[in-house]
Order: structure tokens, then C-alpha cells, then sequence
């Protein structure tokens, strides 16, 4: 560790009510107090809410685009990186963090999700996918109660492993 | 349509108990049966079945492999691509599919699941990982009874959309 | 080694005279002759002839595609993997790959080069790019005379590393 | 454009002489000087002269890691992505950048310019490959006295396109 900030990723939907937005755009704003670097999937939506967030509390943004274009980042990001890989993209987002958060979320977000899971990164669950294998609850999503508590978390998780 | 085999992938875990092998097995003798071509991951456990299955039935396997080495493939792969791309290269196993099925499943067999979900590819599950959404059963994996009922599901799927 | 068949690449543009195309094909039938899998892109012009070639001379032929859709590929490609990487499935077609022969090519094809160097693999050359570094001829492409010479160093460059 | 910061890739070797470096510490310091973010493969020898100038100059860099793990970045990368890809991240680091300066480079550096002259990057070279076609210098890779004329040149392709 020479310093680095920690990169917390924020996964969700392209689509999501104005009271999702908001969720978001409060996990955005935890994850800048905390001096962590946002990191999100550069579009729209659950995106745009959670890196807008960020910038509100003087954070920083990364977005990893799907396409080939910087320009389609949503105005909130601050280093749009452009991939060309299409969905597969999301495999880069989850990659690239220290933990993620995932808020609500379609299929999409269950990829990253499960990319999550399977490399072994903490992963935060807020109103999002929940997992049964063998009927079960699978326990690898950490629920949080709120924004607040899904950084708190998150934070935990990268800490104690 | 040039007339080229249907592909169906079969996805797995690396462990499985002595009775998931031989229902893998199974799987892979009814895609041979039905003429279509074994795609898998390439390595052992579930994906080994399937393509020993395969070949038993007298059909063709591929294997999409993580690492850099093609002599990684198991023995029963007639086509082992070495990618390179580490777990990421569930994606492509599924990408190269016309329908997925999945027979049990760690973490990395739901990171394919959710892709095959993302991609709009019919997906097939035998035992494997529930997804619940608000609480609700998610219908994007069809179930199957047995190996030659996931079959038989996977091809009305790829004919039917 | 489990008697699994080589796979040699045929890298190549879209765009090719017909006398171009002719050398293509002629190259297909020689690795086809030599009992190989052909390895391509998909599309049409040289991967297409190269692919031809191979099926006159009672091959198998493997097409790997930048698109989502396996009906782009050419109608001489047997087993038509869609990656939905674009451009960047151009590393993944020389990383499946025992040796690649490229054929004349654009920067497209430089790009297969560069990687099959890059990773170790076999390189022949047919009227294609050549290296300079630092003002002197670098040897890592081997120059090929004609068709049936480039399998023939292709094949030696397996065998002996 | 939203007033983000242009990304200016240096592609180079790990192995590189004390002049080489020096040179490579020049050319971070000028995209820097522009108010450009660094962008390079984040690992030694060159990437790192590159990222050491651009923050010596106040600069802000970015390195696109071909393995799994931030911490194997030098200690000049402020945002440090592991992608897990191995030498394909070689891509990664090309699509992000709006135009790319090669410095010196062994065959990694050659795909990375490979990469960004098939995906029409704008492509400066310092003493790097030259590549003939047809037995005629290919113009793709515009070449640049010094490392302050590299940068010049970069600019004014990105504004010109």
C-alpha cells in the first residue's frame, strides 16, 4: 500500500425510480467521505446517481465504459474510461475495486455481482439480488440496512478481509 | 443458418459428488444425441462430465479454457481454446452459446448464469443456484427435472426465443 | 498431447485482390492437408478464402468473430464462436492458435502480429508487414516464399519451438 | 466534452536504459504540463518513467494493470486498475487513451500500436518500431525528435484529428 485511495464500486441498474436515484446518490456520497475513489459503470441511472453523489462530497469518479466512446460517460465523471468490450465490461468494473456496493440492480448488476463473488471481492448488497443454493441463502452478499451502513460496511469488509 | 450445429454449453463446478458427475454425463450424451456441439469451460468436475458424455455419444466437444495452455483441457475436449483471460472467460463459454445449461454451481457457474441472463441466452438449470428479486423467484432460469428434460428444454428455448 | 489436431490461424483483411484470395485458399488446403484445424476471424476475405480452402480439402474450420451473432460468420466456417469483444477478439484468434500464418493485412492483422510475438507463438509471414526496430529487420515473422512453404514453416516451428 | 482532462498513453518497455528512462520522465512531465492525464500499463521501466515525470510535473496517472492486484503498481500510479487480463490489457490501455505515445518497445509495445492504428488512435512514436507494407514505410505511427515534440504532436493529432 503506498497511499492509494481505496476504490469502492457502485453496481446498479440503468433504470431506477427517483427514490432509488436518491439511495444512490447517498452511497456516492459516503464513499467520497470516506476519501475513497468512486468507481462506477460510467452510464446512466443507478450510475450517474451514486458518482454525482461523490462529486456533491468533493469525491473523485471513474467510469468503465461498456462502449468505445469517453463522451458517453455521464457528466459526473471524472476519468471515463472507455473499454469497447460491450457487458463484458463488467467483469473490469468489479476487477477493478477494493469492495462493491450493488443497489437494486437487473441482470447486469447480477453479473457483477457474481464476478464479485467469485473473485473473492466484498460485496454489499443494498435492495438488491438475493442468492439460494440448495434453498438456501447463500451468505456471500453482505445486506446493508441503508446507504450509510453500506459503506460502513464495505469499508469493514476491506479491512478485516 | 448455414446449417451449422447448434452449440449448447453445459455449466459446472471444478467439484462434484459422484452422482452430479454421472448427471452430467447424461446432459452431455443428450446434446450429442440431439447433434448439437459441447461447449464448456474445458477443465474438470461438471465440465469433464459433459464432455466425456458428449463423446460417448458420439459427438463433438469444445472447450474455452482460462488459461494460456491448451494441454489444460480435459481429455475428453476434441477443440481446447486457450484464452488467457483467467475467470473471465466465462463470459465467452457463454457468448459462444446458442442455450446454456447449468448443473449445480459454485460462484463461478452463477458468474456465467448471470451473463447468459445478461445476453438474453436461453438458460437451463438443473440444481443449481436460485436468483431472488424482491423477494420473489426470478424466472430467468428454466428448470429442469432431470438431464434429458434440461435438454430437451434448452432446444425448445433456442427454437421458440 | 492427447492426439488433439494442431490449430494454425490464418490472419488476414477483409479486402483482397482476387489473386490475393487464390493464396489464401491455396494456404487453407495446405493446413487442412496437414491434418490442422483452421483458426480465423469469421468474416470475409482472406479469413474466408483461407477458410474455403480448408473445406476443399476436407477440413475443419473454426471462426472466431468479433460480433454477438454467429450468422455473420462466412459460410465455410464449421464452428462460429460470436465473442461481442470487437476488435479485441483479434488477441483471443492468435491465442487459440499452435502457429498463425499471416497473409498480406492491414493494421488489423498487424495487431494479430504483434500479439502472436508478444505471447511466444509461431509467426510466418506471406507479402505481409514487415518490422523494423531500431533501422535492422526483426526476425520474429518468418517469411514464407508461397502457400504451401508457410504451412511447411509453420508446422517446423510447432515441432521445434 | 464536459471539460474532462485529455489521457495521453506512453506504451514502452520494462527494460529500459538510464537514457531511455530519462527520456520516458520527459515525456510524462509534458502530458502533464498540457493538463493531460497519464495513462500507461503501470507496471516498470518505462511505464514508470512516464508516471514519475507526470507527477513530478503535478500531474495526475493512471495505470491499467495487466494482473490481478493494485499493489503491484509502481509508486508514481495515483489510480492503479487491475484487470486480471494478462498481456490483453495491452488493448485496454490503448482504448482508454486519446492519443498514444510509444517510447522505445519490444513487441507488448508493438501490439499496444498495432491496437490504437487499428482502432484509429492517434499514435506518436519516440524512437520506436517502424513497420513497412509493401516494402514502404507505413505512415500510421507519426514520429516524433523528442520527447517535447511527442507531446506537441499528440495534441495537435487530437485536435485535428
Amino acid at each position: 500500500m503506498n497511499g492509494r485511495k481505496l476504490k469502492i464500486g457502485v453496481l446498479g441498474p440503468h433504470a431506477c425510480s427517483a427514490e432509488e436515484y436518491e439511495m444512490g446518490r447517498e452511497v456516492g456520497r459516503h464513499i467520497a467521505g470516506a476519501g475513497a475513489l468512486l468507481v462506477c459503470g460510467g452510464l446512466d441511472g443507478m450510475m450517474q446517481a451514486a458518482a454525482e453523489g461523490a462529486k456533491e462530497a468533493g469525491g473523485e469518479t471513474l467510469g468503465i465504459l461498456p462502449g468505445s466512446e469517453a463522451a458517453a460517460a455521464n457528466p459526473a465523471i471524472d476519468i471515463a474510461l472507455p473499454t469497447g468490450l460491450g457487458p463484458f465490461r463488467n467483469a473490469l468494473v468489479v476487477r477493478a475495486c477494493d469492495a462493491v456496493i450493488a443497489v437494486r440492480g437487473a441482470y447486469g448488476t447480477l453479473s457483477e455481482i457474481a464476478f464479485a463473488l467469485r473473485l473473492g471481492i466484498p460485496t454489499v448488497g443494498l435492495r438488491t439480488w438475493k442468492l439460494l443454493r440448495d434453498e438456501q441463502i447463500d451468505h456471500g452478499i453482505h445486506p446493508a440496512e441503508n446507504a450509510a451502513h453500506a459503506v460502513e460496511l464495505a469499508l469493514e469488509l476491506i479491512k478485516h478481509g
